[in-house]
């Protein structure tokens, strides 16, 4: 068995933990995905819980095994709960996943993320490459909420920005990228149509901290999230029928993770591994 | 026709009432869940408002046919709101359905609760098991939002949580509970992907809610919305394809709520009757 | 090729332009359909942003080609947030569509449309007709938030409207009515299961709104989004299979959306055209 099959094991295996272990998944995140997300979390196994009022936020947090800290709608209420729960969660070693949606498109989002990242300890961050090239301090530019991103440079950019922020980062796009700042993983799973339903991103937050929730080795989890989300894309395209469209493929999208076996990883995982030493 | 089947003929005339009288249901609700109660509320024959803000609701409340009060993501002004508008509602003689969502799971909710019942009189209470026995005030452990109950004694909770609480109990799960707190009803509908889509418990509270506002025997409301959940469960399933999964299902259970008819009732209602003089 | 044809050609003509420059459309508006909304805008080729905080829609509206203001559950904070975005587009000429939903209902949804129409210019408004009447200061009786309007007066009552408030109105229902004061338009496409599920008016602006994002010409944009949503239910009505209902017909909607091509506009669409010189 080579490394990238090897790989895509531990991924079929860290899958089946989460539906085994069925881990609470606390979500701080925004109006517009969060019921995707709950409904994703669920797919996969997981027990997604919503709560975003500060006065409860810690005491959530501490009853989960992963918190997913989304900025998508943010204001200063929103900001102290994330930033309560992220203390909460270091305190006790929960593994925290951060979505910085649209950093860097306004003032607002770029200083919360700053501010939040001084706060707190993040075990992986997943966004797009404009929003991972931002919060690294990486030149981009930024058009909308997504960017169309020099793709040649993403690699070296997602291992510099593992490195600068000392976290794991996934950088999902047409092809998605995972480094711990060694280690650099990418998928080649996903599907177009994938852009144009809202919340694929946030979702695949969601998978990604399921894994965390269920799976010791981080990597190996936020590989495991991104995959499945990729690999959930092109069952879902498969499925798509004459006269569909984006509605049936979101419908079509959960339904593969609800279903998503370890066999389907291992059979339709698209997955490069390279190691370095810098 | 025996005591079971003159309920399921209550059931099927009380939702043939809900399409023709098209109650305006107030819901003061959670984000994850508001645009699936929304149109669980349209499906059922319903015309849903969804209006929190404290300046209005009492003004809204007092335009409907019905008022569901869910805790689901509970702060300071949310609870305000509750408060205001479920008054408005008893000084009206408007039925009030309240949904606990996670009492017992943080301070907060407690706390909300507690408070809640202190202001406002609940025509019906509508949970899963747990969150029932939480606000009875009997011991229960709970594990996320949902837990694993002791199915054996669960008939007995609800009946003793309706006599404390002075109002209608319906605690949902793989069985249903139904009480006044002289008359227990079970019913054994429903299908366990249920619990694999997110608030459906919070629609079955909008049912309930419909039911309530259409019907006059408010027993026979609340056990027609938990009896048209679990017989649209079971036909949800039977309509389900090869490889479709939880996303298809979440539609499919929309369709069987929209096209509910009383003879699917009869057909399919699985109803246990119990009187007590207690 | 006579006058409705050409009108025909142009709306085929302008959803292609939207297709082609996927617009930034900047949504504050309601959580119940906020995820519907985003969606039906990416279906339709637009790019959307749903962002609320006071302390960002300025930054955000400056970026994006429409904005939409969207009443839907109104509180202190939404309404400052929808004024300050509003006076940003109109200091930077970017169109700007509003969705008075449920003018009239309340007396802060009243209140509210009647302040913001006093600090923010809209290039169109969107609403049923009884909230388009009540906006105009034209009396009608109002049942919940949607109305059962004298149709015979339709087309009067929109025009008069659109004079009264110096923009583009849509009042769409059974039939849909545009008009610019001058020019009144009037589409036939539809279906009545639109009115079963939530928020299609709601998506309608959306819709409304990306045509405004792409095409020059106002009237023809907000009848070009009108007539794609009208249309869309149509094609949705015919993939809807046996047993399925109000939750496929909801899916197939935003698949006829995303798949929307002129071919079928000039095919399914019917449109009427009045022009006066009043």
């Amino acid at each position: 068995m080579n490394r990238e099959q090897d790989w895509l094991a531990q991924i079929a295996a860290g899958l089946g933990q989460v539906r085994v272990r069925q881990p609470i998944i606390h979500h701080i995140t925004n109006y517009i995905s969060i019921n995707d997300c709950a409904n994703a979390t669920l797919a996969i196994g997981g027990s997604p819980i919503m709560a975003n009022d500060q006065d409860e936020v810690a005491e959530v947090a501490a009853q989960s095994a992963a918190l997913v800290l989304n900025l998508g709608t943010p204001n200063t209420r929103m900001l102290d709960s994330l930033e309560a729960a992220g203390k909460q969660a270091n305190a006790l070693g929960i593994p925290v996943v951060f979505d910085p949606v649209g950093v860097g498109f306004t003032r607002v989002r770029t200083r919360a993320v700053a501010q939040l990242l001084l706060s707190v300890r993040m075990t992986a961050v997943r966004g797009n490459l404009a929003e991972i090239s931002r919060m690294a301090g990486l030149d981009v530019t930024s058009r909308g909420i997504d960017a169309l991103a020099a793709q040649n440079n993403a690699a070296d950019t997602v291992k510099r920005a593992a490195q600068k922020l000392g976290c794991i980062v996934a950088a999902t796009g047409v092809s998605d990228y995972i480094s711990d700042g060694r280690t650099l993983i990418r998928i080649d799973n996903g599907d177009p149509l994938m852009a144009r339903v809202t919340g694929t991103g946030c979702m695949t937050t969601s998978l990604v901290a399921a894994c965390c929730g269920a799976m010791t080795e981080k990597l190996a989890a936020v590989t495991a999230g991104v995959a499945a989300m990729g690999v959930a894309g092109e069952i879902a395209r498969s499925l798509l029928q004459p006269g569909e469209g984006t509605g049936s493929f979101r419908v079509r999208l959960l339904d593969a993770v609800s279903n998503l076996s370890g066999e389907e990883i291992l059979k339709r995982g698209k997955l490069t591994v390279e190691t370095t030493n810098d």
